[in-house]
């Protein structure tokens, strides 16, 4: 059987290198997937057939490949788009239209299957066989989709273990972790916070190589703060987890995206630099997300034993069916009663208000530090250069006069000439120091942001679902039970949406609160320094 | 007889005022100088009559003609031309061309007369009796001009009295200054100093009328530091004391141009407080100046009993002949020897060289401080308010998160943002406190070094004139001792222009280190202010 492969981002062939221009949404033939060494043939459209980096391509279908293709649109539009200027790639146009997909909506809005399944209050039909196929079709309607769900619900499901011992449900063999959200005092909703806050560091990357040094790739040690025993991985491997992050948790939690590929200047040291930074910024935030770092292909990254265990972790991870809209089955309030339609309507809105005010904060709060930082490294230590060489200039004039006894005046000038070039430096440099981190905080913040739509829409889906509810059961394709399950799992879905947006709250506060310190704290010493030397510059003038 | 008058400056008719609108240059014929008020009626070419103000125009000819219209083309090339361009109206050019005019450049090249006059070794040829029209014609050939001169010279002259004692020459009656230079140790030949140093205070504009309140001016009191007792002056007044300082001291000693006239906003506050700053500056300038300061036109000007004693002293400034090159007759280099030729040159030129430097180093430090003045006020701030607007507008939308317990973040964020906003005024406003005076002291050099190349020019034209001697001697146009006059009088020139150039350097060194301490002064302030302020934003947030 033809595998066939979507081209994520552009590819462009390097010459007598036997490999393959590809473009971004390209669909490509996979001729030969053994080559090794991170690279794959394919072919294309035209028949040409050559080498094309394995970590360019997505061999995907159904609702990952929807997920990502919307997830990719948002990345590419938060890296790419001009800031404060909206254009069709609005991520957050998927809310408003309430039209594309559908497809990962509709977990909440199944009614509950009765008659095959277990009658336990509990009992989730879930999507155990689900084969992510069945989440194909962005343009399905809804009943076609019922149709499929249903079918697929024939075919198997699985029921909770009661009272989900351990955190877990039995699920055809296999363990599922358990997410609790319980209520957190004042702020509501909460996830369980695991008593120890994990982290890891990231840090050395190295150059590696394969096909016999034809082609070399970075390196990054990962050392989680748990067993302090460093790992290996390479940028796709991050974005391999990424991706099952996104399979995974994308339809409860927004999974930001990873720092941008970049073919040019791979081995350039500012860029590994950069790239590195990223990933730590992103790996810290998985680890602080209870759910994600406490889940297993997020463990198996951090701390597999050997390669064994790695690939064997990676099967398993890519055979994962609770993924999409499933992960709800999975979430349980702890003593938190039913909300109401109304309720989770309100809260659903709120949050769309709240993160769509944010995003055009951050926004804002980007353009004008993008401004700041061109002005801060352009004209500006330009023009201290200049006051700092007319100064030094007119002390060289000075000097030639041929007047005696003027030396103190133009030492004192030619000083006070190079503290103007010297704070031209240090103004070039200073965004480095403060205004790098605010907007590599802000931009972490637009990424995360930009998912919010997606998950916000898998809620507002399900909401209208359970809406539509009442004139199910009077039309008798429902039943009244039937609907009240509906209802709670919209309910779920709404306590975990409120913890997802108290983890969101409560780390943009600690975020926010340590860069706005950090940039301060830079600028004061920036212009304590200025003054300091300008300071010296005026103690050599004499007093006369 | 019909008087007609040259216009110095634009002047715009205000409709329905019975005014006359002229253009600079044009020549009118006055039809009634009775009408006070600062007012003159005026018909212009095409016949129109009208009200013109008396002070922009110039009833003058001959030598002070030219010196002012020189002087005024330098003045309006400082004030419009664009800095760092050079154009036609480069005030050097009078220099390199050697060409233009002529006219005040031929005292020290004239024969001594031995004819006519006394024998002493001392005796001068002057122009006692040589009215300003002798100098007229720019272009005479300087044969020409000798016959002119010898005529003049027939009907008069006058001896030096001997050792000139008190310092004054008997002239006709009068008694005239003696202005000295002497070997001031190691930087060579200055002016003799006064023991007390002459200051006055241009203070209190109060806005007079006349012609029964249809024109106003603004009057300043200038209160010398000698009487301590007030006087008051009008523009017009100061622009009469500049005038007579051109005519008498302009060939020896540079006299700045007065600030420009303007004519709307004459009543604006801001103009009047700007105005009164630079006449301040002007006079204080004039006031250090050891010949000026001495000279009887400027005492009067500065401390005239009453109006009778003004007006009877203005008379008397205004027929005073010793005007142009003349002033070299009352200069005497006390126990200096004779300069040869190569040394009159060399002083020369080195002079030359070192005021164009410095009118480059100058005008390039006004160009880069326009620049800067324009960052500091337009885009910076704007810049600073923009950041300070993106925290406080981030900061509302936080507090719309309606998540418990962030006011502390909010409140720190909105504090951050209003330092930004205090910045920006800071910065704004900055300009005004240091860069202003660095600003004004470049400007008033710029227009100090703008008349040097007519200073410079009277001698070098003096020493081309030296230069004939030989030939002159061998075709018996000249006796050798005439011609060792001849030399005589250059090495005078030469000790009045290097005591000029030290009394430029003294002042230079002063003024600079002057403004340079003030302006890293205020510059410390303000970043220390910023740093103190940014301390304070900082010190809000929390520290988790």
């Amino acid at each position: 059987m033809e595998t066939k492969a979507q081209v994520l981002y552009d590819f462009t062939a390097e010459p007598g290198n036997n490999e393959l221009s590809v473009r971004e949404g390209e669909t490509i033939t996979l001729t030969n997937q053994n080559v090794g060494g991170g690279w794959i043939e394919a072919k294309n459209s035209r028949g040409e057939v050559g080498l094309v980096p394995e970590d360019y391509i997505e061999v995907c279908s159904g609702f990952r490949k929807w997920l990502l293709q919307r997830r990719h649109a948002v990345c590419v539009y938060s890296t790419f788009q001009k800031l404060g200027t909206s254009n069709g790639n609005d991520p957050w146009a998927v809310f408003d239209n309430n039209a594309s997909g559908g497809v990962s909506n509709n977990w909440a809005a199944q009614p509950e299957g009765t008659e095959t399944g277990k009658t336990s209050s509990n009992a989730w039909h879930s999507g155990g066989h689900v084969h992510p196929q069945a989440y194909q079709g962005a343009g399905a309607e809804d009943d076609e989709w019922d149709e499929e769900w249903d079918d697929v619900k024939s075919s198997g499901g699985y029921a909770e273990s009661e009272a989900g011992e351990g955190g877990a449900i039995n699920r055809g063999g296999a363990h599922v972790r358990i997410y609790t959200v319980f209520q957190g005092g004042e702020v509501g909703p909460v996830w369980a916070y695991p008593d120890y806050q994990l982290d890891c560091v990231v840090a050395d990357p190295k150059k590696g190589s394969k096909m016999y040094g034809l082609k070399s790739y970075i390196e990054y040690q990962v050392t989680p703060t748990t067993t302090n025993k460093p790992v290996n991985h390479r940028y796709k491997h991050f974005d391999w987890l990424y991706e099952r992050l996104l399979d995974k948790f994308g339809s409860a939690i927004p999974i930001p995206c990873l720092p941008d590929k970049q073919v040019t200047g791979r081995f350039e040291e500012e860029f590994i630099k950069m790239r590195m930074e990223r990933l730590q910024g992103w790996m810290s935030r998985m680890c602080r997300h209870p759910v994600i770092s406490s889940s297993e292909v997020f463990q198996l990254f951090l701390s597999y034993k050997d390669e064994k265990d790695w690939k064997t972790g990676k099967r398993k991870a890519e055979k994962d069916e609770t993924v999409g809209v499933m992960i709800f089955s999975t979430i349980e309030p702890e003593g938190l009663p039913d909300l109401d339609l109304t309720e989770v309507e309100q809260k659903c809105e709120q949050f769309n208000r709240f993160t769509r005010a944010m995003d055009d904060g951050v926004k804002d709060l980007l353009t004008v530090g993008n401004e700041h930082w061109k002005r801060c490294t352009g004209p500006l230590p330009k023009e201290y250069q200049r006051i700092g060489k007319a100064f030094q200039n007119l002390s060289s004039v000075f000097t030639s006069s041929g007047y005696e006894g003027e030396a103190a005046l133009t030492d004192a000038l030619t000083a006070a000439g190079k503290t103007y070039e010297d704070i031209a430096q240090m103004v070039a440099e200073q965004p480095k120091k403060d205004l790098h981190f605010l907007m590599e905080t802000n931009n972490e913040y637009k990424g995360l942001l930009g998912c919010f739509p997606d998950t916000i829409g898998v809620h507002k889906a399900a909401i209208e679902k359970v809406k539509e509810g009442d004139k199910l059961v009077a039309t008798g394709k429902i039943t009244t039970s039937e609907k009240t399950a509906m209802s709670k799992r919209a309910s779920t879905m709404s306590y975990a949406l409120q913890a997802e947006m108290n983890h969101f709250h409560s780390n943009r506060i600690y975020d926010y609160n340590r860069v706005m310190q950090q940039y301060l704290e830079q600028q004061v010493k920036f212009y304590e320094m200025i003054a300091e030397k300008l300071r010296n510059a005026h103690s050599q003038f004499t007093t006369m």
